[in-house]
């Protein structure tokens, strides 16, 4: 019998657990959650066999060490900057760890510790990060065995809303944490590289430098620059890569009408507005908008943001309630973040019957024998329902066969890594096709942003 | 004998130290400057009487002490977060303080003590802040003297070139600290308050945002909001006041130009250029722009800007050779902001002859029996030459006044207080007089936001 730990019972492991109490019986997995709420735990295990939930506050020493001492493997759901804590224990007691999060500094100064003992804390294998790494880093190395030289890469990933339950102008529901969404591209300039030439983007121009894309049997796309597009460049050995370019994806005119919340100042986290409980939705947007003592709040935002009449812009605003003044922000000490949230929830929740979809789309383009090659990759995971949703299958289901692969020392690496070499990628990649989780990937002519060398 | 420590020999300190030199004999003043680099103290006092230049680095407790202890008032001219180390000398050894800058936390929570030892540290007392509180409350205090209740007050400074040096399209060179006028606005939304509602504007709108008026004899300016309007109400005893708003002067035109460099993201100073010290001004300028293979940086700049073929703006652009693939940034690791100072310093620094001008506006609205009112007033000062600025002699005099009229007891006030009550603005404002430094005061008829009351 071999005891799986997974710490923290949110909503998003949901696949996971169902993933792993499926293998319990023929891989002899014992799974523990904990949980700071026992009743988390409790509740998304009901009855089942081969489970048991545990109360566990990570900031408890005693009950971490404890829990920790008696699992063979850990898989940390807690949030990023909480794994620290678990990762020093794992430690100790010499425990295997997974998490689908980004490596942070400290958990990255521990990889010579790690090393030292036999042992593997994989991190950075959920969706994103984690299926891009494995699906680019496949194409990449296939490039490279045949003797390629790789010019251009770039990769887009979107949590969206399924077609079938798309029933908005925006053509956008939160299908995952809705703060996230709201302050997504702030905290920095987007920085990434075309053709050689390095491009940075503001916050207040990122939604308006978006690219177009299309995916087979799905349509257009559209997606806007990640900050941090540079970051992987040593980690996928694309240092002279000319064009490397990391995006979000959303349905097309979404970051246009986005666009408008972000001129107006209503995605803003970084001060309280004045009296934010009782102000009304109209009052938050008229706080944005010069005063007049004549014209309508309506005008004044017309004129601002300069939208004409027949705009489909302004259908979209209005389809939020936006100029409403009886309904209220009702948060006490609000930013204009966490009010514009407020409003974008009363409309973008996920239905019980509603279906998420996670997109994926990756564009490799080599040179081999002296000519130019493009190869493009994509994948779509539609959800089941609310609760089994394409962002908890895509996040869950690599973390568990990554899990299991690595108690069945099928994956054998050590030290503090991310699935970017074949050993990780190909089994996991392999076991995913099994869930539906497929990358359709096809040669194309190359249509890099420079096909035929111009100058410019 | 009365010795004055007077602590920072920059440029600003020109005005001040002549000041204190003309008073030295007449007022049976010493003289003593000492600043980190000796050179710079004794530059500035050559060979005149009553004075004398000393090394003085605050950071050393022997020397700092040793040189607070000799006098009987320090005036500091630090940067203002230096001052703290000097305010706890002054209270050790019992002396009067007199600083420029903006009341600190730390500043603020000596009060006490101050006040227990009969001593004061004036702040706050050069022109903005400075001038600026005095001129206003001296009008405030005369509107309340009367019976009138105050609506309205909108201030406004600014340090610009004199109508006679105003040589370039921006009608704009650096008078101050370049770095402070190229990061103007950024840190955080611009608030305040307009006819009750109250009004954010994000760093990226601040420059098309922008209030027009007049200064007779000296033309159109204009003004964009400061980001701490409402920081003065309680001190000002204003905190039921319909619309209170900051600004900073500059010449019409000024802002809507600037603001191509903010939606380009210029003015960014959070990130590092990528090889910025060979980077050309072109090159500079193409790296906030979308990449094309046949497009030139000039074409691709018009229309991301939306700026017509006719449109002053270009010119603009073209005077501060902004597409010059010739000229470098030459800086290692600079950020966007330090980039673009460079830039604006080859074109906007003073030369030996020009002229400056401060220029301060203030906009008062009351109420009197029934009926609305308002007073503007206006102050204009210029430079004499590069050296003697009207910046540092708006700074500087009104420092030097009120240093002299502690050490005389016609200043009598204690504790760590800023120039907003009777018996301080009176005496200065009354002196300033005497060196041009005059308010035009008018009663108008009154143009506020909402003069006839219109809903809205």
């Amino acid at each position: 019998m071999r005891t799986i730990l997974l710490i923290g019972a949110g909503k998003s492991t949901s696949y996971l657990l169902k993933y792993l109490l499926e293998k319990a019986a023929s891989e002899q997995l014992h799974i523990v959650v904990g949980d700071i709420n026992i009743e988390n735990a409790k509740n998304l295990l009901k009855d089942k066999p081969n489970c048991t939930a545990i109360k566990l506050d990570i900031f408890k020493e005693e009950e971490r060490k404890n829990a920790i001492k008696k699992a063979d493997l850990v898989i940390s759901m807690l949030p990023a900057r909480f794994h620290i804590e678990v990762a020093k224990d794992c430690l100790l007691y010499e425990k295997n760890m997974v998490t689908a999060s980004y490596v942070s500094k400290e958990m990255e100064a521990l990889d010579e510790e790690v090393k030292a003992k036999g042992l593997i804390f994989l991190n950075e294998i959920g969706v994103d990060p984690g299926i891009d790494h494995m699906s680019a880093m496949k194409v990449i190395d296939k490039i490279r065995g045949k003797g390629g030289k790789m010019i251009l890469f770039e990769s887009f990933t979107g949590g969206l809303v399924a077609p079938e339950s798309d029933t908005n102008l925006w053509n956008y529901k939160f299908t995952w944490n809705p703060r996230n969404v709201v302050v997504a591209g702030q905290g920095g300039t987007a920085m990434f590289i075309q053709e050689g030439n390095y491009k940075y983007i503001p916050y207040h121009k990122l939604f308006r430098r978006t690219e177009f894309f299309e995916i087979e049997g799905y349509g257009k796309f559209e997606g806007y620059a990640n900050r941090d597009s540079l970051k992987y460049r040593s980690a996928y050995g694309l240092n002279d890569i000319l064009t490397l370019y990391r995006g979000t994806i959303r349905r097309v005119g979404f970051s246009k009408a986005w666009n408008m919340f972000v001129q107006l100042g209503m995605t803003d986290d970084t001060f309280v507005l004045e009296d934010s409980e009782n102000m009304s939705y109209r009052e938050f947007v008229n706080s944005f908008l010069p005063y007049s003592p004549t014209d309508a709040v309506e005008l004044k935002l017309r004129h601002y943001l300069k939208i004409d009449q027949d705009d489909i812009m302004w259908e979209k605003l209005q389809e939020l309630d936006l100029f409403d003044a009886s309904k209220k922000i009702g948060i006490e000490n609000a930013t204009p973040a966490q009010a514009l949230q407020k409003i974008l929830e009363d409309h973008w929740l996920l239905n019980d019957d509603d279906k998420d979809m996670i997109v994926m789309y990756h564009k490799f383009g080599y040179t081999l024998n002296g000519k130019k090659h493009q190869i493009d990759s994509s994948m779509v995971a539609l959800g089941k329902d609310k609760t089994y949703t394409a962002m908890s299958k895509t996040v869950g289901l690599p973390l568990g066969i990554a899990a299991l692969k690595i108690l069945n020392k099928e994956i054998t690496a050590t030290g503090v890594v991310i699935p970017i070499s074949k050993d990780i990628y190909e089994p996991v990649l392999s076991a995913l096709e099994n869930y539906g989780i497929t990358f359709i990937e096809k040669e194309v002519p190359y249509m890099g942003y420079n096909p035929n060398n111009v100058a410019g």
